[in-house]
């Protein structure tokens, strides 16, 4: 598939132009033009920012003039804060990308002009463009990063193009646990609560008790959860109960030996 | 209005906070938590990257632990481009920052977690989120920068702060408890339950915690219910215990008796 072109203007940083180059790979964008880069390219500082996108990931060509970068392109949107003499169609980034999308789905091919880092776009830059794309900025603190500009702009192409989740979720949630097994950790646990004297008053039991079932019911627990709340339940109920038949035997013995011993010495 | 909390949980890079808090300031976003920052704070590589960020537009502070810096909130989700082995609603960043605004207009305090630069989460800080967002990241290059992955989040946060949530929406769902007081509850039930031996064999003991903790976290909680529950498994474990040292009374006393006894016939 065609994919847009990113096309950055006199930049001035190499970090820049690597964090961007990074960001573009993240999301599947492989065409970055540089238009008379300040510090020539290659640049040594955008290397160790790009994280390997340079090794087949993004192609980079350099040119003279936006002019000659946006040449083969059918459709171009530049990107700018500032509004312009000449009118032109704006876009948020989101509708950006339909548009793009639109251009792209009938074979043309598209791109987005990015400025200096900053001044951002001459006005004859974005002359050249067929519409503009604003970011929905503070105004108070609009400037934005180069490279996060390209972020918002990669990260919408790829929100946009039909996306399947990173390899190993399940887009499925696991099975819920079946309402038998969940009716069966409830009664479980309203047992060892009314052994408990934990419905209290009475009069207000029945209440409680469809607040906790409604909070385990709302909960979406899968059969494994069930499963082991219900070993839980039964460890936190079980254990001191275990110990307390220790003691009870320990008791009855003690007991028991009481016993016979008085009986010893009664004899 | 309330606006997310973005806490980054140990990062490395002064520069990455400077540049995410940019990028926050840009968007809106203005609660910065660091975690057990690398290199302390503040840090003088994340000034410059910051463009003034700090000074009035994002407010920083300073956590020893990811429980801590989420505290106070009642809905946190989780970035993350793996796949966990608890199971949680998974969102696409769209769709978190609507589930977001949903929280905050019912007044509910929200924040989004994000790894180290080098690992990302870990299992533990994931556990304590209520759901995961995810990328749509190329699944060839999908390591993201720290920066770049907030500046997606701000714009999706800015990008979607006018559009209306549907009438009645949030009204009447109460209050999700904050995350200190789920920690309470965790921390009660693991204790319970390590006293009662059930977090066997050892090797897996984190693991069986953390799958806790996430069913915990999944089911969204009021502030009620953590209080309900905690009741509830108090009453489960202290009804025996009560009992226990009932019966271990009784058979100390009648050790008492039977050493007296003993003792009696004896002499």
């Amino acid at each position: 598939m065609l994919t847009p072109a990113i096309i950055l203007i006199r930049p001035q940083l190499g970090e820049n132009i690597g964090a961007a180059a990074r960001v573009m790979a993240n999301f599947g964008l492989r065409d970055l033009r540089l238009v008379a880069p300040r510090d020539g390219w290659p640049n040594g500082r955008a290397e160790p920012l790009s994280a390997g996108a340079f090794d087949g990931h993004v192609e980079v060509t350099v040119h003279a003039t936006t002019a000659e970068a946006a040449g083969d392109l059918n459709y171009v949107i530049a990107a700018t804060a500032r509004p312009r003499e000449v009118w032109k169609p704006v876009f948020a980034p989101r509708d950006a990308l339909i548009e793009l999308r639109k251009q792209i789905a009938s074979d043309r091919r598209v791109g987005v002009l990015y400025g200096t880092e900053k001044a951002g776009l001459s006005n004859e830059d974005v002359g050249l463009a067929d519409a503009i794309v604003t970011y929905p900025v503070n105004t108070n603190f609009s400037s934005l990063n180069l490279a996060q500009s390209v972020a918002v702009f990669a990260y919408e192409w790829a929100a946009g193009v039909d996306v399947a989740l990173p390899e190993g979720f399940d887009a499925e949630t696991p099975d819920p646990a079946v309402k038998s097994d969940l009716d069966g950790l409830m009664v479980y646990l309203e047992d060892e609560l009314d052994a408990a004297g934990f419905f209290w008053p009475p009069l207000k039991a029945e209440q409680m008790k469809r607040n906790l079932r409604g909070t385990f019911a709302r909960a979406g627990l899968t059969t494994q959860e069930v499963s082991t709340l219900r070993g839980a339940m039964k460890a936190i109920a079980e254990g001191p109960r275990r110990r307390a038949r220790e003691a009870k035997a320990k008791a009855d013995d003690a007991a028991r030996r009481d016993a016979t011993t008085k009986g010893a010495s009664d004899t």
